[in-house]
This record gives structure tokens, sequence and C-alpha cells, in this order.
């Protein structure tokens, strides 16, 4: 019994810097780091997607993933696709990033919605038994997120 | 007679932050500081683009005239007019920036192709009679900046 | 059995922010971040220092204890007690800090010696059996250094 | 008639980085920058000592003379000339430096009360008449100490 929420399904129209769609089940036994960002948001441009891309060079080798989830909920129009497909070209994110589901008539999309987030950036640690330990708005410090993704890993599966 | 080129003309298809088109003629007697960036590149987000805006800061006082040049020449439908403006809000980006004004089927836009830059970002300095003195591609550092505007700044009307 | 080298000795001829002088025995069951420095030495100013710092404030209440260690080897004149203690008053360093001890007619101080340190800064972990687990010459980024202490953290008294 | 006070006289007594005493007089016609620190006080370590040293490096050739003054007013024994000698070594600092000369008694040195100094670090911008047109306690950026050395250096001998 625990009172960890399991982690709601990702809900992605689009995938970038990934040949098959991810999906929590599938990762059941590893960590994962959601990283929920927009391209335009100041905060995640400078600290939170270098910051995610950073983890997933640090951890890939421990079995870590890295989802990024571009949640637009905000200048729509300014964040489309083909925007981010650049972003993530001119900034060398090379780990998995999805695009969180528009949902028609509603301005934040349908994954920022399940996990009931406040804002860009915000990150979402998942367990190896797929529940949310962690999920913070705004900046943390590497050490605080080392130390963090470091706790989840040493957790038996 | 003199060695320093005469500044071309700025060829723009859209301004922001600005209520009336600006014209380098218009602005003879007062210098002029051009960036040229593009919202997707890295070296324009994280350096240039803010040391436009310190410019702007710092020197508004002393009929300094900033100008922000959105030279697209790579991912055009990402970086159309709709996600410039979206990231001169979410960046505070308050100086004018005009979008250089794109040239059928050619890759580089106009203002881009007559002063011959090289890439983004792009600093060039006009004195008060309307002359390049300095184009610079990649980063200069802020002492240098500082200096070179006062420089111009120093010389008579 | 292990291939994890024992601890040596700290040899320390003065103690600064503690009111008793630290022992790694009477430290076993507990995770050590040894960090020598040189107050003088800018890699240690500027990152090294304040990193330690950081690691005693982050982790203090999860029992590890963060020791610098002072390993003057070059400069001794400059670099003597009353000097770094007016160092660690201006740079707020709040963690314990001795002085490695010097070693008559040798430029190079006891426990530096113990420990065949390179040079500075020196990021040592030892884990909660007094083991070296970890030794570093130069710098860490925070993410590593997060992620290393929890996975000492991790293991069992 | 000018508002601006003559500098006041430098004395020193001791000089690194420099084979002959500067003296302000001799220095007529020239602009000189002169930066007060302590060589342990951070925002001197971390911004001043840094910034002066980029002065002196981006002005050499324009005539620009970077003077530091190492005006200990507290920790006096902690910051003898001999702990100077290596900080400037190690913090590669090259340009020239003069220890402001204590005066008995008091732990304000003498330079230091001569100028009414609050603090370090401090800035002070001489002009070629050798008056003093800047003081400064605290941080200034690089964009404004560029731009108003650049004032100084177009001002007529």
């Amino acid at each position: 019994m625990s009172s960890h929420p399991a982690a709601p399904a990702l809900q992605v129209s689009q995938w970038f810097n990934t040949e098959t769609p991810l999906d929590l089940p599938a990762l059941r036994g590893r960590v994962v780091a959601l990283h929920a960002f927009q391209m335009l948001c100041p905060g995640c441009v400078l600290h939170g997607v270098p910051q995610a891309e950073r983890i997933h060079r640090h951890f890939a080798g421990e079995g870590v993933v890295v989802v990024g989830l571009h949640t637009v909920f905000e200048h729509h129009e300014a964040m489309q696709p083909v925007s981010l497909q650049a972003f993530l070209h001119e900034f060398r994110v090379t780990h998995p990033v999805g695009v969180d589901a528009p949902l028609a008539g509603q301005r934040i999309p349908a994954t920022m919605q399940a996990y009931e987030m406040q804002g860009t950036p915000t990150l979402i640690l998942i367990d190896r038994a797929g529940r949310v330990r962690r999920q913070h708005f705004g900046q943390l410090d590497d050490l605080t997120v080392g130390a963090e993704v470091m706790r989840l890993l040493c957790e038996a599966r």
C-alpha cells in the first residue's frame, strides 16, 4: 500500500528523438524523469531543458529514461510541432520528446491536465513501480536532482 | 571621404515593439546598434538578444537606437512572425525588432544579403553619419560593446 | 572482502567550525564527503569550496558529514591558519574544516600524503564502512556528486 | 573650473606587478582605473578583481592604466603582503597592485581614507586631468564600465 499516486498515462500526439512512442507501463521497472516544458518559456530554455538533457546523459547507463513533454498552454500558434522540431535540433536535445496532446477547445493539453501541473518547467520523477514520487514546478538544483534520481534507482525493482 | 561603407537600407516586412517603422536615414545623427538574430539560434537566445536588450536599456538615455533584425535563413517554417512575437513577449525584449524581408525562392532574407552577414548573432554598429563602423558575427563581450558604442557616441554629430 | 581501501586517518593540526575534532572511526556508519582545498587555489574558491558547502547544506539532514581539509602544499606562508580563518568567515563556510598537519621539512602535509592526492580541489567520498569509494582531483558537476553521495547513503549500515 | 575633485595621492607601502612605483601625477594625460579590493572579500574575488583585469587587458592598447589597491580594513593579519602575493599569482592578476599604506593604530589604510571609500570593491575612474570622475562601491556591469572608460578616453588631453 502506498501513498504515492500512480503516474497518469502519457497522452502524446507526436514524438521526436525516438522511433517508437514511449508508454509508461512499458517502462515499469525503470526510473523515469518526465520533464514538461514549453520551447518559448525562458525558465525552460535556460534551465529546465538543459538540465533534462544532463540527466539523460548522466544516467542513461543506469537505465533512467528521460522524457520531455511539450506542454503548450499559451501562445499555441507560436509553438507548433514544426517549431519544436527546429528548437530540439538547434538546442541539441537528444532525449525523447513528446507533444502533449491538445484537447479541442481547451487551453491546457491532456497530460498536463492529468498531472495537474501548475506551469512550466515541471520535473516529475516516477519510480520503478510507476508511481509519482516527486513533482516540482520551477527550478531544482542539480545536486537535489542527482540525489533524488539516485534514491529511486537504489530501490529494488 | 571615408573608408567606412554607408549602411544599407533596412528591408523589413513587419515590425514589433514600435508603432512606426524604423528607417536608417531618419536615424542620421544617432548611433544605431543593429542586432541580427534568429529566435531559435542558441547563441542569440543565450547571448546576443539579452546583450542587445542591455545596450537598449543602458544607452537609451544617450540616444542610441537598438534595432533587432530577425534574419531567418534556416528552419523558415519554424520561425514565422507569430512565433517571433511570442518569443519577444516571453523573453521580455522591449527594443524594436523587424522581420528581415524574405525574398521569394531565396533562403537568405534581403537585409542579411545587403550587409553580407555570415550568420547569427551579428552585431552592427552604425555611426551618426550612417556608416557601418563595426560588423561582428559571433559574440562580443560587454566591455568591448560598451566601449565601442561610447566611442561612436563621442563623435561630433 | 572489498577492493575499496580503508580511508586513512585524518591528521589535523587545527579545526575550525567544530568544537570537537573529527575522527573517521567515530563517523563509521555515516557517509563522509572529505573535501581537500587551498584557500588561494582558484578552482577551490570558485568551485570546490562552494560545492562542499552545498553538499553540507543539502545532505545534513540525511546524516552526511562534510569535512573540509586545508591541504597547503604551495605558498605555505601565504595560507597560514589566521588567513584560513578569515577566508572561512568571509566566504561563509559553515562546515567543519581541518588544517592538514604540516610535516617538518616537507612540502606536502600528512593527510594529503596518506591519501596520495594529486592536488586541489580533491573530493573524497567515504562510505558507512569507512572505505574510500571515490577520490577525484579536479571538478565534478553537482548532478554527479548528488548521485554519488546518495548511492552511498542508500547502502545499508 | 571643475566640480570634479582632484584624485588624492596613492599612498602605497609595497608594489606588485610593476618595477617602478606608480604615481598619479606621472599618469596625467592618461585615464586611470583605480580598483580597491581585499583578497578575502568575496565580491572582489568573484567580480571586482577579474573585471579590473579585463579592463587592463582590453584597454591597455588605448593607454588606460589599471591600478589595483589592496585596501585592508579588516582581518589585517590574514591579508599580509605575503598572502596577497600568492593570491595575485594564483588568480593570474597581471596589472600593477599596490598595498594601501597602513596607518599605525588605525583600521583603515591611508589611501582608502583619503578617498573616503565605503568598502570593497570600489572602482574609481580618474580622467586625463587627474580628477575623480566616478567612484563606485559595489559592482558595476561591464557594459557600464566599458562605456565610462571610453567616455574619458574620448576627452581631449
